[in-house]
């Protein structure tokens, strides 16, 4: 008796739900939760469940297949933990709220590694015994930089996710195709306020009264991957830039470890760089 | 061709999803949205579907009657407008609010009256055409204030909810009865603090950082019904309880009007005092 | 004895609060509450002082004058009621909100009157008895029509500010400069995010999952001047542009209407594009 | 050239500003910032400057004394490091967050020690180096506990601010006094809403739809000393109140944490149970 999570996407049409729930119903699962939602702009449809089968997952999969469209893309899950590696530089805000959340038991998944292009972060990370692999990116080429990091990433089995923890470097579009929506981002504004570099400055020079962070999927366009999370924080004319970044530094933390979860759930839907979150 | 918001609410067990949705197929409805929630704490299930039908209700609700447990509540509902009645007493800023939504038909009801212990705010409701009734309170008892209001109410044929847009009196158990989860109160506070007289005297005194609004059924314990929405400003120690009052108003008139929308699109169910908003 | 605004903004020196408190006591002035900023980035001292005086305004500036830098900008203000002219186009929210306050008399301004290019406010205006002037663009160059507004606001003798209540339409330079740091625009999107035509389409397509409401000062770059104010809401995936539409105009009214307010009791500052509110 | 933090509160009289002001005028002071406030309802002036001086400490505090009511309280501060004790049970998220702060040279204080009544968190403790004393209230009475406790305290030379990161013990009136003002905690709800035990099960059972958290700092009251920051979090139907809790400890930790800072940079008064921070 374990826990799956049934994830469904395809295009909508008459009677999906009927055809899931006569199949869930009869293969006797129970439901422990279920979600639809239908984008009716671009007429396609969502579905996550969540439920306890004895059944084999071959057998469910085969059953979705054979009722549902073809181009339906199906997903079951088991809700075992995940692996993830996190990339950060030099602050450790974000990383070090994610290692406090490993630490607890709270996130539901293994950091296998951290790896850097700065020393800078290695005694926090080994503080909790984790394996940290300085990749610095001194006078070599981005290729060269990041086939090392390949290299590091190709030694573990498996890898759910990357989570980029304030990684201060621009991914190929080479590397960001390997882990398509594998790859999470904190972007230190409110997208698409304020793309590139020093977003706080740039916020300061517009004198903006809400600063905010934006948790999204990595694709090939700096800054402009599907948002999976966003959050905002006050400021006025007392703040300067260092002081957005002091103040923005707790929502970005916040909001990138709310997207971790999201995504260790199997809650994010990505189509057409939205995303649909149950 | 019409659309009917269909909802149900019973015991949780095993194939509802299948069923409701079995019927929804062979009726050949169409599903516009769908939204379930299991109450797992309470064992509780709810529904609410929008569909597009040309089966008449009768047939549609005898299916789901034939099939659900028999303590079932389903509604189905059409999507025409509804009819509510306004109390207020002095501030306008709520009763306001609602009706510059009805003037500009962004509003999905009518409203019937206005009704009043003070004429106060006559001149701004004849400004939009709409009856008022100003029914004092002054030399008479509760019973007989209350009997006078209802004698108002029941000259209006339909009367799908009272909402109290900052009505500074107290409702006694007869009323609130008639009148079960249909009456929508804003308190101005962040129920359950400061419940009662002068919440922002009291938020002032405790000299809270934040201060809200809740809009909630009333039932016959004061400021204790089923909470619908809740919103916050922040203030700090400049404000006095006036400032406060004054920056709450904007907060009060937003959550009202939101929890109205909601109950107007059938979207609130209501379970041992708490809801469920689809 | 009556109430003074006293603002002063110069260039940051040494004793300015000295020199500023001492003329005060001298003239045995009564303070009501005092603000300083020093924007030490730029070298820019900000002072708004609310002060009680027998003594004449001219007296008071005079010595102001005497002590303080030559290119300080000194403004000694009465709390008299402001003047002020509403301009929109067809939707009605942000102008509902502020005749609502008007008519209770949380305003603290005279309305003059409604412009719009449209007719279509015309009634809801004249529900409060506000001159309306439907000066229509159809037909006419931007010139023209601008001429045939100023034509209007010519007639009154002294406007404070003009509040673009969702006014559609882009002002000329010409036009801007005549009410420099008078104009106050509602843009319904978290500036600089989204700038020009249908932000919340813009916003749909980007899928963010927080929208908001930028109040600002117009100048002669579109969507680019100085902000005084900005709320956001949080929206998710079931929201189309027209569900962030409807919800956003909650948050443009209410920033519009603070916005409003801070510039009504003077308490805004405007250096190099940003915005110091005391 | 040191700063100094200047914070002074007396009963509000004319030319309060003016004498102060003159003080640092004629003490060549230089003023990096300056705040004000009158709590007109009590009649009484908060005062906090920031200045750079080069005359001693003795001497402006001489100056001031001369010239301010009798009453005025008088504090000059050097920016140094504060020292801090912390104050934890089991949950590691408020801790974490401090923790991380510290090691990253973020928190401007010295963490002396944690203290905690079980041994829970001592690993995480150990990981940054920091002295942990378990001290176990099993079987003993609250007086015995907290005279270990003290004991624990004594050996630190000098201890500015004790900091209960979810520290679920309550203090004894006789603890609490002996560190007026200077224990900062973290409840884990919107106070004055659910005082006491297990608040988010409270919330949960009134149906909420937000939930928050208060940094206060303790008095002999439960949960009802001086507030210095509160935060909010949305939640609907679909969280119970595991759910809350958990989404609940990431606004606990930043509001705890903001607290904290601000009570390191000297910016809070406390006067009749309220709050001025600056």
């Amino acid at each position: 008796m374990t826990n799956r999570r049934v994830l469904i996407e395809c295009d909508d049409e008459k009677g999906l739900v009927y055809k899931v729930s006569t199949i869930f119903y009869e293969l006797n699962l129970n439901i422990l939760s279920n979600s639809e939602f239908v984008d009716s702009e671009n007429g396609r449809f969502f579905m996550r469940s969540v439920v306890t089968t004895e059944s084999s997952d071959l057998e469910l999969k085969d059953r979705l297949r054979a009722l549902l469209p073809k181009e339906a893309q199906i997903k079951i899950v088991t809700d075992e933990r995940k692996k993830i590696v996190l990339f950060a530089t030099k602050e450790s805000h974000a990383l070090g709220d994610i290692l406090i959340r490993y630490d607890s038991g709270e996130l539901d998944a293994d950091i296998l590694a951290v790896i850097s292009n700065h020393s800078t972060l290695e005694s926090l990370t080994s503080r909790f015994d984790i394996p940290f692999f300085h990749i610095s990116a001194d006078g070599i080429s981005r290729k060269e930089h990041e086939s090392r990091v390949l290299k590091c990433l190709r030694d573990f089995e498996q890898i759910d996710y990357i989570v980029l923890a304030k990684y201060m470097r621009i991914l190929t579009p080479e590397f960001v195709t390997l882990y398509e929506n594998r790859i999470i981002n904190i972007h230190h504004s409110f997208l698409p306020a304020f793309i590139g570099a020093n977003p706080y400055k740039q916020a300061y020079d517009r004198g903006v009264k809400i600063i905010g962070a934006t948790a999204h999927f990595v694709n090939n366009d700096l800054d402009e991957g599907p948002i999976i999370a966003q959050g905002v924080s006050h400021v006025d004319h007392a703040y300067d830039w260092h002081g957005m970044q002091r103040l923005g530094r707790d929502t970005e933390k916040i909001v990138l470890s709310q997207a971790l979860k999201l995504a260790l759930e199997d809650r994010i839907f990505v189509y057409k760089n939205r995303s649909v979150i149950f």
